[in-house]
């Protein structure tokens, strides 16, 4: 979709021109692939204040890939990307934002070196701030995202996956398994499958305990399509379920509900983060709920804008984030609840704030 | 395993007093996890010229799993782990050295911010270059690693996995369902499954192309085991095949034999990449081979050292490197095969190398 990509580029641009620098070097592989589409391993873009400075460079290995992925850039061909395109802005550019929040110490030197003449300074996270208003290609992957995540849950519980007796690397690899086979190109990160008092740890790999009945589980997955994530979270009681189990689960479905409900162009992630996490703490279990409650969603997994106490930007139209409580009682189990969900004005709705919810599992409280 | 864990660190202990540095600040989470086997997401470790200057840092959400991880060194619970041991080292240390080559320009920035009295400089490849050379519980996982994939692919191929009418996907997934329920933790990295003429593209993802009678196929993949991975390469002529297959296999297998023998503790990666190189050159295949012939592997699935035309550092006991030499004729289809190997210095053997085959699939020519 090379309009969405020049799009894209565009509002760059325009960010350059209103700080007045002559161009920005661009080597984050995913800004790369969010401003251009070229999925390779190695690429540097160079974008200036005139698209005729624009160039894209890779190395001889991807020479065929980008003529089909990036067909709309001149195309330079060579194995130090960065430098070569610095090079090549000396002619044009005077100042030069570049990325310093993921360039090496080593690396910025060479780039300095390669360029003597050019004045550098910081893009910041121009980038990723545009990355994090989605437009209506990458929504639509997002949904087709997070309805393989939900089609491989539905079908592994259909198909009786999640029984006792099963360990949770055996559960978590069917469920791998299973988004795989419906077109994810990879899982969005390690899948978490945490089976009773693992459950009461937050980020828990997959080990050989047995799940057994009277456990809760608590499932937190996602699939990548075609470079965009998803990212949900369930948790289910087998076999049985005891009170304290159902308070904490009634507790973390009524905190994940007010969170999702009270997303609002305009107002901060702070302001979300403290809607659900008043819910928990209220209920005597702030202490437990030690992570923030979410995260945009995209190209990567986290990205920008968080819902946190620490987020005082405010959300815009159409974002994606994730909103994703819990309760956690150490030596016991825990429960999380997790969504992604994309927000759109709508002048229509209250507080002209729409909100789309991408993962459509249900959260009933359900006993296997 | 804290004994291998120490002696490591009392390696890098020794490297910082050679250069008269007062201590190291490691973030790069490869680099502590090799230096304390700490294997969370977020982490930061000092290592002083006196043992009593150690410190490990990581943040609330791993304080069970570093405490049994990481039981042999004094635990700082918080965030901003690098700054916080920072801002301790001040007290006993004025000349401290970071990884340059891996931390940000901005948390450089930082870093520096922190603790205004100390001397920054860099370790370089300081802790890179001790992974190079394995220890015997290394060798052992990278072992149990090429043992997963030599399964896997035994596995697939007995049961006819390997057959014109799937496609790569098909193929890909199959072999990386295989490797995962033998015990993998994950796939070393997205597995090339190359089939007819997408088998003359180096790196190539699968797709749902058919694998058809007198295609050549082409699989590179390997599995991660605790932590270590591993790599390899085999290719396979499916129905029926051609002369011109046969004839590039067999340069190939020439090529990469020759490599393997060339293998020897103080010849530089360079001389072995001569020595593949010239007979795939002799053959007029010169310019189809166009990347390097190795790599070493361990903890990442690239790592030092390289057998490439630019490699000048010496082979050392106990590297471990792939030797990967391919002919690829555009259009039509490419031949690549790869193993791993360990070289051990053994005066008994011819020039005092001995070099262990961790890859052990045959590479005979197969028609399947």
């Amino acid at each position: 979709m090379p309009e969405s990509h020049a799009r894209r580029r565009e509002a760059l641009r325009s960010v350059l021109r209103e700080r007045a620098v002559d161009a920005a070097l661009v080597t984050n592989l995913i800004n790369v692939r969010y401003l251009t589409g070229f999925t390779g391993s190695n690429a540097a873009l160079l974008i200036g204040t005139e698209p005729s400075m624009d160039v894209f460079s890779t190395d001889g290995r991807y020479v065929t890939q980008s003529e089909a992925e990036v067909p709309d850039l001149p195309l330079h061909v060579g194995r130090a990307s960065a430098t070569a395109l610095l090079e090549r802005a000396e002619a044009t550019a005077h100042k030069i934002a570049y990325e310093t929040h993921v360039v090496s110490v080593d690396d910025a030197r060479r780039l300095q070196d390669s360029a003597p003449k050019l004045e550098f300074v910081s893009i910041d996270s121009a980038v990723e701030d545009l990355r994090a208003i989605k437009d209506d290609q990458e929504i639509e992957l997002l949904r087709q995202a997070a309805a393989i995540a939900d089609q491989a849950l539905a079908q592994m519980i259909e198909a009786g996956g999640i029984i006792a007796g099963r360990t949770e690397r055996e559960i978590a690899l069917e469920l791998d398994f299973r988004m795989l086979r419906l077109g994810a190109e990879e899982v969005s990160f390690e899948s978490i499958v945490a089976t009773g008092p693992n459950s009461a740890i937050p980020h828990h790999s997959p080990t050989d305990r047995l799940l057994a009945s009277g456990d809760l589980i608590k499932l937190d997955f996602g699939a990548t399509y075609l470079g965009y994530h998803s990212d949900m979270t369930r948790t289910y009681a087998v076999g049985r379920i005891a009170d304290w189990q159902r308070e904490i689960y009634e507790l973390v479905a009524q905190s994940q509900a007010a969170g999702s409900e009270a997303l609002e162009i305009g107002k901060t992630g702070k302001d979300i983060d403290t809607v659900s996490r008043e819910i928990i703490t209220a209920a005597g279990y702030g202490d437990t709920f030690a992570h923030s409650l979410g995260h945009g969603v995209g190209l990567e997994v986290h990205e920008a804008p968080n819902l946190s106490q620490l987020a005082e930007t405010k959300l815009a139209d159409r974002v994606c984030v994730t909103v994703e409580p819990g309760v956690y009682l150490p030596g016991r189990g825990g429960v999380r609840i997790e969504d992604t969900l994309v927000l759109h004005h709508d002048a229509a709705a209250p507080r002209a704030t729409r909100t789309d919810l991408l993962t459509t599992t249900s959260k009933e409280l359900v006993v296997l």
